[in-house]
């Protein structure tokens, strides 16, 4: 058993340039992480014969496996096939297979296949394509050595089709690799270096099989131990008993592990409570709504979110007192205490939670800079506030607001 | 005047992992190309020193300035700092300044300076310190020949302030660049093939100076030119004609262009034309809300939304008929044309809009399977639906929803 390393080629001017954020990388190092086998280097080129023949070269030198998205469409700027094509020494062939499989496609949907479609069924003699369920760009894969090559379309949902119906399962079959177990145990509250000073004697002390890295965020940390070794169990263990030791040093600031998210726990305590939740978000936007209702089940907890935008609809739909707003503004302690309090009601929920501030750039007032943001948590007993002074840009200051708030209803049901 | 180069260099462990989605090197690319710098290749690599000594020779050889980010934290696992000292061969040094800056920082929140944090005060010699405003590890900038090597912490506010406020200042003074102008047209509704047939013979005569790249996304086509030359003017005027002949084409799916989103387009046309909208929003829970407020300014024309996620509420809180929900389910046409009529009348807005849909993984029936979605709108003089069958994860069915539905708004107000 040996470790089998892998380099990711993106291509396109449009990630270089800044026009579009590279997920497709982010996505192939997770799902290849979970069958042992590592990505060594990530690269970027742009749409450019030299850059993209002289990172094929680098990757096949640096890796086992080389992996390329982009490139691929059935446009002009589109050199991947190409190129690919020169590299492998390789004649262009129309594969009536997919040839065919495009022809039935389109008439499906009652459409004719253009000669920019035809075209796509052409490929490199040496490869063997692969299926592209959602568009008409065929992967291919290519072997050379004890290399392989593959290419896929910059498309994600494309790309993630294939990876998980024909690569990763083919994967698992070829390679045998070494047990690399990743634990990610995630914080919200406490600042990364008050953490790692509060954490150095035991990290300090982690066995040599166990690493360690501190991932911050908007007022969350993530801590990732990495175990690699050959004995699952025994590393298993190993893991488990490190992670016991953090819960006993810093677990009040542990909201989950691995791919739990802040939304997603609380969901979880609620259910376990047997309780619901409901929100109103003024400078929110929506947006703590939006990280319920982003897990799956989450109607089991959450019963739904007003986003009163403007005063009138605080009074009239929600049913703050007009005098309130009209004495303290609509971000005050006042406001978000009754939001918080009237959503519980009016949902029907046994928690009701509320921000109003000021997301900036514009609304800001001497007394009211942008970053200014209250909010509030009801829960029938009583109705907690909190001021916060946020100095980010828009959208850092909705996030920033949402995951404070959130901690606060976290420590909140902790405590019940 | 000679082009200018940048290679970017990302350090961590937690990106090749998938843990962490790089989002710096996107907004430096975006940065530096309104620079007229052009980013020629991005390389992540590992926490480790060979492939960071590497990565740093490889990124000296290809370009003039080289921008390092993470791997600058106060804990052990970062080593970028120790690694340009050893690459510059130069000697560590405590550095005064910045240490009564920490100094007097924490001060200011009653707090002591720990040792991890006044270890961050110590540079490498021959490094040029560059503040760090919201953190504790300080930027540096080297110098080696007419190479500049430009190190930040991996922490995005961080960066971003140094980016801003010191380094692209100093870009700016020192470099003179060649002008390159992009210009981003952004559609929305009309699939990447059938938009490349319909541009082919624009784009086989396109002037050489000018350079087209397709982008597609969830409903979204973006179509980038990019001008690229000495003659600013020049290279104006031939955009403008050719995006003249562009909306000539294919204009009826372009909503915008370069920083526009869809939503905020929508923004435009409602202030245009004096009106407002509001939502009600079943399986988007919010997401279409935090697209409208994510933009300054939305204020002026979105009135507001409600998320009401349970049948009680669409019921009691926004009014929709109980007979509807039985006779049809929540998921159904009927529901969605009252869910619009009705937000639109209790948030006196012009404009209500609704969706209600199966946006996975649970949920699903043999009549609805999984991506079944209604949506309407409701401007007073009529409602309008639409059905979809959407085939992705949930968070690309919630996303591909709002995308389609807001498209049906703009079309609606083109049309007004």
């Amino acid at each position: 058993m040996k470790d089998i390393y892998a380099e990711l080629v993106s291509i396109g001017d449009e990630i270089l340039y800044g026009q579009t954020l590279d997920t497709n990388s982010h996505y192939i190092s997770v799902e290849l992480d979970k069958l042992g086998i590592r990505v060594k280097r990530k690269v970027t080129v742009a749409d450019n014969r030299d850059a993209m023949m002289r990172a094929f070269k680098e990757a096949e030198d640096n890796a086992d496996i080389i992996i390329i998205t982009g490139g691929l469409g059935p446009t002009k700027d589109d050199l991947t096939k190409p190129l690919l094509a020169e590299y492998f020494d390789s004649e262009m062939k129309m594969n009536e297979d997919i040839l065919e499989d495009l022809k039935s496609r389109f008439a499906k949907r009652d459409r004719e296949l253009n000669d920019l479609n035809k075209g796509q069924a052409e490929l490199p003699e040496k490869c063997t394509p692969i299926n592209n369920k959602y568009g008409t760009a065929p992967g291919m894969w290519f072997e050379k050595a004890d290399k392989v090559f593959i290419s896929m379309p910059g498309v994600p949902k494309e790309m993630k089709y294939m990876m998980e119906d024909i690569i990763l399962p083919k994967f698992k079959e070829i390679y045998e690799t070494p047990v690399l177990i990743h634990k990610m145990i995630k914080t919200v509250g406490i600042q990364e270096s008050i953490l790692a000073e509060r954490l150095e004697n035991w990290e300090n002390n982690l066995p040599k099989e166990i690493k360690l890295a501190y991932l911050p965020g908007l007022n969350q940390v993530k801590l990732r131990l990495t175990a690699s070794g050959d004995d699952k169990e025994h590393l298993e263990k190993l893991l488990d008993k490190e992670v016991g030791k953090l819960y006993e040093k810093v677990g009040k600031y542990i909201y989950g592990t691995d791919e739990t998210n802040l939304a997603g726990k609380i969901g979880e305590l609620l259910k376990e409570k047997g309780l619901t939740i409901a929100c109103a978000e003024s400078c929110t936007g929506g947006y703590i709504a939006h990280l319920f209702t982003s897990n799956s089940g989450s109607s089991e907890y959450y019963r739904g979110g007003i986003n009163p935008y403007h005063n009138d609809l605080k009074i009239n739909v929600l049913g703050v007192n007009k005098e309130t707003i009209e004495q303290n503004g609509a971000v005050s302690e006042q406001t978000v205490v009754e939001m918080a309090e009237r959503v519980r009601e009016l949902f029907g929920a046994d928690i009701g939670i509320s921000t109003s501030g000021i997301a900036g750039p514009g609304g800001a007032t001497k007394e009211k800079p942008v970053g200014t943001t209250w909010v509030a948590l009801a829960d029938g007993d009583n109705t907690q506030t909190k001021l916060y002074h946020f100095q980010f840009d828009r959208q850092s200051n909705i996030e920033i607001t949402a995951n404070s708030l959130l901690n606060l209803v976290r420590q909140t049901l902790s405590s019940k």
